[in-house]
């Protein structure tokens, strides 16, 4: 197909398909004739899935270009591949440990002794570790007393939901296809879980309120 | 306390407290001096709340604003808070109707559908219910066929955390307060649960790796 089918194909702008192009991360099409390339199915996937990357992830272009790249690197394993999602989504770091300031330190080593409690092997560097800390930082800054045991009942809940996600994805299905359901199933399903938490808490909510609103 | 006190305990610049004054968003403090005034716990309080709906609740001003003009408006009642709350963590409502893509309609329908069935009490507008169409949207641009039971364990989780979040928040508990807390659990918990969600996708991915690593 032409590239202006392929973009309305995709949901996207023919510009920005250009722009995609010229930053490597959807491949050149076939060339055609001169100043005419042929694209096919596998260039469409790409940029509906650079398209759910952007709108649906909030990915900037280098968070974008960092999953694409993990899932064209052949060497990666899937266990690394996860690691890479989690870096591309969320690329907070520990930043220079010198500046962090004390309630920041004192929430890290919460949430490491935390994390180490509950047995979870995860990488001592990963970035959901910070956003973890950092939650919990704004709970102490709002007066909030105690420590990540806040979190005990949500981390159950977690890694309830991961342990039937994680072995959702077959382990003989092609590479790329895999990767792409990791990515879209930590973005597009977060997204879901965060609307459908917000929906039952208005629904529980209402279960609460009604008895006082009828006769 | 003088401002410069007030700002330093809550963790943001006197500029930015200034601009919270002018904007309406913090009371101003009891003039004690010409060009001087003082601010009490109530102050430091707001401010902690403001920095914490922007930083981690990512919300904009006019958003913090709504959140706000919620906590004071006694005439609310606690259910209608929940409301306000959704609003103003996520203003994306149906658009004109008549310019919505197909696709976009058919998954406001499912979704309707899918809520109806789950036997949720929820308004017929609520902003969750747009990013959960959204989101399955996303889902068949990216090529998966089937519709909203894609959601249904995530549905099922969903409730079951907001079945114990909501009757968390005491009855009898002073309403500014309870606001506040409500803003906090739906805003810091679901980010820390994202975080621990991620954090178990890992824990799980390593479980599944292990037995082809171990020797």
């Amino acid at each position: 197909m032409r590239i202006s089918e392929l973009a309305r194909r995709a949901g996207v702008s023919v510009a920005t398909t250009k722009y995609y192009l010229r930053e490597g991360l959807l491949p050149g099409g076939a060339a055609t004739a001169r100043n005419q390339a042929s694209y096919d199915e596998g260039h469409l996937h790409r940029l509906r899935l650079i398209r759910a990357l952007r709108e649906v992830g909030g990915l900037d272009i280098r968070a974008i270009r960092a999953v694409i790249q993990a899932i064209e690197d052949e060497g990666l394993s899937r266990h690394e591949l996860f690691g890479v999602a989690q870096w591309a989504l969320d690329d907070r770091t520990g930043g220079d440990s010198e500046n962090v300031p004390a309630d920041v330190a004192r929430a890290r080593r919460e949430v490491d002794a935390f994390i180490t409690e509950l047995g979870w092997d995860v990488d001592s560097e990963a970035p959901a570790r910070h956003a973890l800390a950092d939650a919990l930082v704004a709970l102490w800054r709002l007066g909030r007393a105690g420590g990540a045991e806040h979190f005990r009942p949500y981390a159950a809940a977690a890694d309830a939901m991961a342990s039937w996600e994680v072995p959702a994805i077959p382990a003989d299905e092609p590479r790329g296809l895999a990767v792409e359901r990791l990515i879209v199933g930590t973005v597009i399903y977060e997204a879901a879980f965060v609307a459908l938490r917000r929906l039952a808490h208005e629904h529980q909510s209402a279960r609460q309120a009604a008895p006082t609103r009828a006769p």
